[in-house]
């Protein structure tokens, strides 16, 4: 296949030199010609994935008409960026080649979905989500993962992932495009609590018990929108914030564990320069979930820290010792 | 209340000691004099929880008699321990009191959940289980821990959770015996896969999807024994899996690290003191699911390394490499 894969961070440059190395002809197209030059001449992207090897087949690009010329697209860009990504690609995408999402969020201004936002903005292409448990290190090491590929269409899930299959990465298919969604969107949002304890000095008995809990209510706004249980409890669901919460490899995690330490919000996001998916999401998914009368109370937390209306340890001391229910859900 | 604790492992000193200094009257049996003698003497469990200062209030005693004249016996021991404790207990417990059960697994010879052996040996006794993601030595420092407590008599199992919380250990009641049960004995086979993923040094991706596929299975299992799936995604499930699995702090991982880092079995076993839940629950749960005919790829795969019938290298790769579903699950 010929891939365009679309953001030159690090997940986006494992994905594509993955592809290359897999026997696919892939263009990365990034914006900073500086990462552009490194990779095309020294096979590496030393901003974001510094010491690893890039595939030698792989090339780069700044300009979007080249990447976007293609059987698949790829956008691998930050959840609040999609829609000035999508925009970008509507003036060169060739009509019906699908495209695969791989941004974890919901859009602030408009609580839409990635594939809502991308299903608006190139009306025509069918719309895929590739979610699941990945460390770009991992994947460009050569280290075993698994994630899922899901789309309305599951047919065409099958058929992608089959095709973008590596030997050590492995795509399952899919055709719960909502549940991979939510899952990705709302993990972020529970790792900061984990990151906040951890930061705290919770213990890592404290850390489980809110990963079980945070499980819970992305469980319950999922299935309010319709997502498939089985889904949840998957790769991208359950897998992916396992994951997320382990450590600071983890954007959202690490700010988290600022937060817990006692850094201020403003000063913990730009230390992870400025991009934390579940700090952009928060908000938006408290609102949605509070609009459907559904109780996400870590990710309530995680938003009334950032928004400066409590502080950190209450936050996540509250959420380990409410009051007894007779049952734990 | 009177607490008889029976057994002077870690988990068992730690909760003897947490509800000692939330006023109860505990009593700790322990099987060695010189464990006795030293929290007798010393406040101290130099042989399990070196160097954490235990409750004044806390007695021991090797004289099961004494620790059974109590309101409530608690028995932490190993799972194939439990029926030799309950016959003990059965001589010396007064009648109609409850028993609460922290062993997770399955007895080898019979395929019996806990709650069934201890209700076959103590006959008239409430059967309960405390269950869920807690490291001995965070409850020991006071640490925030969350877990539940379960009877078939729910308004037995939310009178207890109530009176035996304390400030950070936080104990949520449950009706679902069956779920906690089968939630504690599953999560320790899996982590067993776990430890090995991480022993062959195959990164945090590929655990956090044996993670997910782990408990797609564990849940499998215990939904056809009647579990209820919020038990399971709660904190004796999911919760216990995720903490079990987050580092060699766990028996159960740490043996699993071992085999992955080339160490044989029998030794691999020898090295962490001859104790570890999951490697004599693999072979009788994989045995029930077989029965069942219900799929535990993961679990099946712990077992056959276990017995020696494969190579780690080759049971991890089958498990992440299986052939493509068309949906994940």
């Amino acid at each position: 296949m010929r891939i365009g894969v679309f953001g030159g961070g690090a997940w986006g440059t494992a994905l594509a030199s993955l592809w290359a190395a897999t026997g696919h002809a892939v263009i990365l197209w990034a914006r900073d010609p500086q990462t552009v030059a490194a990779i095309n001449e020294h096979h590496e992207n030393p901003a974001r994935l510094k010491g690893i090897n890039l595939d030698n087949g792989l090339a780069a690009t700044a300009d979007p008409a080249r990447a976007a010329d293609c059987d698949a697209a790829v956008i691998v860009v930050p959840a609040q960026a999609l829609r000035r990504a999508t925009d970008m690609l509507a003036k060169h995408l060739p009509a019906g080649i699908p495209v695969v999402l791989c941004a974890k969020g919901i859009e602030r201004e408009t609580g839409l979905l990635m594939s809502d936002v991308a299903g608006a903005t190139l009306p025509g292409h069918p719309i895929v989500a590739l979610s699941g448990p990945s460390f770009a290190a991992d994947v460009a090491r050569g280290l075993p993962t698994a994630v899922t590929l899901a789309a309305a269409d599951a047919a065409l899930a099958a058929d992608l992932a089959r095709r973008l299959s590596a030997p050590h990465v492995r795509l399952y298919a899919s055709g719960d495009l909502v549940g991979v969604e939510i899952g990705g969107a709302a993990k972020n949002v529970l790792a900061i609590a984990c990151g906040i304890s951890d930061g705290l000095g919770f213990g890592a008995s404290a850390k489980a018990a809110l990963i079980a809990r945070g499980f819970a209510e992305l469980r319950r706004f999922a299935l309010a929108r319709g997502a498939d249980p089985e889904t949840l409890a998957g790769l991208s669901g359950l897998g992916d914030l396992v994951l997320t919460c382990s450590g600071p490899q983890s954007r959202n995690m690490a700010f988290g564990m600022r937060l817990g330490g006692g850094m201020g919000v403003a000063k913990a996001l730009a230390a992870g320069g400025g991009i934390c998916e579940g700090a952009a999401t928060a908000p938006v998914l408290v609102r949605l979930a509070e609009n459907a009368g559904i109780a996400m109370p870590i990710a309530a937390a995680v938003d009334a820290v950032i928004a400066g209306r409590t502080d950190v340890r209450g936050a996540v001391e509250s959420l380990l010792s409410r009051p007894l229910p007779t049952r734990e859900n």
